[in-house]
């Protein structure tokens, strides 16, 4: 996992792809082997969290980790933590209980793949794995690992990433404020989003605050971007492209960017998001080159 | 919560139901306030983990906690966090998807009371608050409170509880052998109730291998002994005495130590495990009082 500094010279798209592989390689690494009993349940964890996904939580803590000179192991450990976070959401957010979804980046959801009482106890799984591999970082100093743990601990919580969950499914059918679709976002998607920035930094080194600050607010920005393009993409592009259901928010009457701002003002707003993000950076100077990439590639994609 | 101390020469059962007040303010006190948004979210988390429950993982972590030393916050801690991933256990276990039980400690079950998709992400956030309420353990030194965190990950996930869950689930109608249910329980409860043991100490001081070994060995009699008593009662007693729907797994062709052994030689297993957990006891004199009387507990329990 010596890549990132090996690529460190390259473009973009090749870092990219580098640091993908990594991480698919650190995950097939950090979670149990297939065989292992229970073997199904193993089975399925590698299912859901390996072979896709755009890994954006991943290239966000690589990008900050190289920026604060983490080493490749508490690097690849932040970066697999936030990922099965994400992942289990996902595996959860899929069932019949949320959002019914069948279909995820292009592949049967866990509960079609396998069965419902699988799929839950696959992402409870995944959320006790998540820590337990961020707990492994033996090159990071005790007192900044447990920082990095609550912090964790704090995004994926109630007060992060399952509040905004409780947040949008109590708003389904309900007009949302800009205010508070923008709250329920920076809970829902935000929280993990800043929390892979701020483990892959403190994966190299103590923060001081004016870092932290300027880190979150990038963080917060691409936050936003990457719902508000969500919204855009949902409402413009097909199914077979997204890789899940397309217009399935504006189906289910659920408050959107677009549908409070309407669509072309979405793309503004991506766009200034997309500026206010390299402002935040400023600090950091050229260093910072990979995270102002990812904050075009959260607000320039297509899928 | 320096009524442990306190308590000290009193008599069991006024120290159990010190411990369980103590244990009830602590959740109180770590849990997110119910007013707080999202309100449904914080008052379902509150409705699961506050106001009944027997707390045998809390009384395992403040009896160990006393015996090394730890103080009433770190304490305090332990005790909710295995608490939070037990009570989060039963959120998921009750799913319709899994156990599709209406019932659990006299009061509906989560599902019930509010929704399914509020249980699922009731347990997904109690399962993050576990971590960071252990995380919150300042007086621990961090490379012990790592060390911490890292085994509750470990009990909570697919090596422990999450695991032997999975292999539960995949049990059913199967003929296990003995060996393989003890390995089931030994992952689904026995996990758990270890961590609990063993956070107690470590909240209090680093352990020689002897002493977790001897630990280990006493977590290792009382988790077979609890699931071995909770076949005897679900075999024998009736549903309004055990606050949960009795006979059913039997009636889900579930294997048990009842169906394997037969009544009367499980009884006789219990009793032979009570006495195995007061020998592993024995290095630490007089003053583990407290866990050979809860490993007495959850034999001779009714309940």
């Amino acid at each position: 996992m010596s890549g990132v500094a090996s690529a460190s010279g390259a473009g973009f798209g090749v870092w990219m792809k580098d640091v993908q592989a990594q991480t698919e390689a650190a995950l097939g690494a950090f979670l149990p082997p297939a065989g292992r009993e229970p073997a199904k349940l193993h089975e399925a964890m590698r299912y859901t969290v390996l072979g896709g996904g755009k890994r954006v939580r991943p290239l966000l803590a690589y990008a900050s980790g190289a920026l604060f000179g983490a080493d490749p192991d508490a690097t690849a450990r932040a970066a697999s933590a936030v990922e099965m976070i994400h992942a289990y959401s996902l595996v959860h957010d899929d069932m019949p209980c949320m959002d019914d979804d069948a279909l995820r980046r292009g592949k049967p959801t866990v509960h079609v793949a396998y069965d419902e009482a699988t799929a839950l106890l696959v992402g409870d799984a995944l959320q006790a794995q998540a820590f337990e591999v961020l707990a492994g970082a033996a090159s990071v100093p005790p007192a900044r690992l447990v920082t990095m743990l609550r912090l964790l601990a704090e995004a994926a919580g109630s007060a992060g990433m399952c509040g905004g969950q409780a947040i949008d499914l109590d708003s389904v059918g309900i007009s949302l404020s800009l205010e508070q679709l923008e709250r329920m976002h920076q809970l829902k998607t935000g929280a993990m989003l800043r929390v892979s920035v701020l483990l892959g930094a403190l994966a190299g080194r103590d923060l001081a605050a004016h870092e932290q600050e300027a880190l979150a607010a990038y963080a917060r920005a691409i936050g936003l971007a990457f719902q508000v393009v969500d919204d855009v993409l949902d409402a413009t592009a097909d199914s077979a492209t997204l890789g899940k259901t397309a217009g399935k928010d504006a189906a289910a009457n659920k408050p959107t960017y677009v549908s409070i701002l309407g669509l072309e003002p979405s793309k503004a707003l991506a766009e200034q998001l997309r500026q206010q993000a390299h402002e935040a950076l400023a600090p950091f100077g050229e260093q910072a080159l990979r995270l102002r990439e990812l904050a075009d590639l959260i607000v320039q994609r297509k899928a």
